[in-house]
């Protein structure tokens, strides 16, 4: 097997993302389809290591991925994928967008397919749309930061701002919210919490109002499960700040909102950048 | 006087950006004007700490930096600004767009401002064109990687994509070069051949075709200096890959060129981020 070592291999790394809030725009066109809303980057992310080889696997588990699967079939690639993170599946911090917009920049980097990042951004932002696996997170994984989506979309398309604030960030993960199952659904309720929430964010862009925009919408789509909605509840009681994972059943606070109120979380930080390959040496 | 220590202050990083091409379109507003091309992001940049009191330092030294003021001006703040970069100055690594940027972003984190990343991205850009200090700097630093501006100006009117390839990238400095003097000339000739380096890159963005884009581009708009030619050349003889940097008497190369020449080079590597706050302990 290939390794980093070998010429043709690359690693890229993707912050996690969760979102706090969104609205679904679906389109003709999946660069034109997306969510607005707004979340968090974080520095547990995953590393997306490319080689020679066919395959995909996550933390040493063989996995079938379909927009990993469809990243590689719009670079015409076949190739071993082999990812690692320390964030939990399926609980809303963006890990199949992650293994997406991963593949897309390690694979043109490792097989020299010329790409320009906006057009790698575009294919797993498409990959993860098709895919019907997530709207949003690739776009906001590329930018880093605290990413707000003020229009849908890949690069072209899609705007987005940022908060400008850097903070520790807590999470806890009570188990898994299938995307697909929410997004299939219907979304009227949702897109209208979603709508709402943005323009309040955006008339003061702040973490302390993206927090309590993301309370509210979790309350007005129906989404919070008791486990979450009490988790919410004791960081706010010590003066904490915590909000719902869209969609994992997952709580994330700032600070030391979820250690405080006698929770064990896991503790990273919003992450500067966006994804990136790491310098071959 | 304040220090970091204190809750009103607040520090930002911003990369370095050397412009290897470019081309001019000045506008009826600042937002809409700014240039179009493409160079590299360092993480050698420069540390803006933003706290009570007034003036601006810049390695120790009192400066009068006019785009600075007119930010502050912007924000309808009076600060201190407290600034410290291992690059030179007026020698195209765009330290001037740096100060803006870096003051913009403390400023509102210090202060709380409540301004979203775009607006403060707007306002930087916004004063680095009306001191005519520069006119594609602050939207590169604030995006990080390898820049390519695609159509000019300021978040929600210039559009970015930049290069997916991280590299070590070493630079020689052998003097200053005025961007004002350059820019209030004649730059049909210049823009001519920015226009002309943009459509070559973008056929295929990789660092290869940057260099030899950008080593076309200063012959074709008269702005090579000897010393500069001879580096280039110098580096070119060891098989590596060097360009100037636009506008300053600086050369850069990819990987280890400029030590392999002969030279004596300051050596750092492409920042995979755009500017950012520190985190605040």
């Amino acid at each position: 097997m290939t390794t980093e070592a070998s010429t043709d291999a690359a690693t890229a790394f993707v912050p996690g993302h969760i979102t706090g809030f969104f609205s679904t725009h679906p389109a003709d066109t999946p660069v034109e389809s997306g969510s607005r809303g707004a979340g968090i980057t974080l520095t547990h992310g995953v590393d997306v290591c490319v080689a020679e080889g066919t395959g995909t696997t996550l933390n040493g588990e063989h996995v079938s991925v379909e927009p990993v699967d469809r990243v590689l079939d719009m670079l015409a690639i076949d190739v071993a994928v082999t990812a690692e993170t320390p964030l939990p599946l399926g609980a809303g911090f963006g890990v199949s967008g992650a293994l997406s917009l991963g593949t897309a920049l390690a694979a043109n980097a490792a097989f020299d397919c010329g790409r320009s990042e906006n057009e790698l951004i575009s294919i797993a932002h498409n990959a993860e749309v098709e895919s019907g696996t997530g709207l949003g997170d690739v776009v906001s994984q590329a930018r880093g930061g605290v990413p707000i989506r003020l229009s849908p979309g890949a690069p072209g398309y899609g705007l987005l701002d940022g908060i400008p604030a850097p903070s520790q960030i807590e999470y806890c993960t009570f188990g898994e919210l299938s995307t697909e199952s929410v997004l299939s659904g219907d979304t009227t309720r949702l897109t209208n919490a979603g709508e709402t929430a943005l323009e309040t964010l955006i008339e003061r862009p702040t973490l302390d109002r993206l927090m309590t925009c993301s309370q509210q919408f979790a309350r007005e789509a129906g989404l919070l499960t008791s486990e979450v909605a009490a988790a919410i509840e004791a960081v706010d009681a010590v003066g904490g700040s915590a909000a719902m994972a869209m969609l994992g059943q997952t709580v994330f606070a700032l600070g030391t909102g979820l250690s405080d109120a006698g929770y064990e979380p896991s503790v990273c930080r919003t992450h500067a950048t966006g994804a990136s390959l790491r310098l071959r040496e």
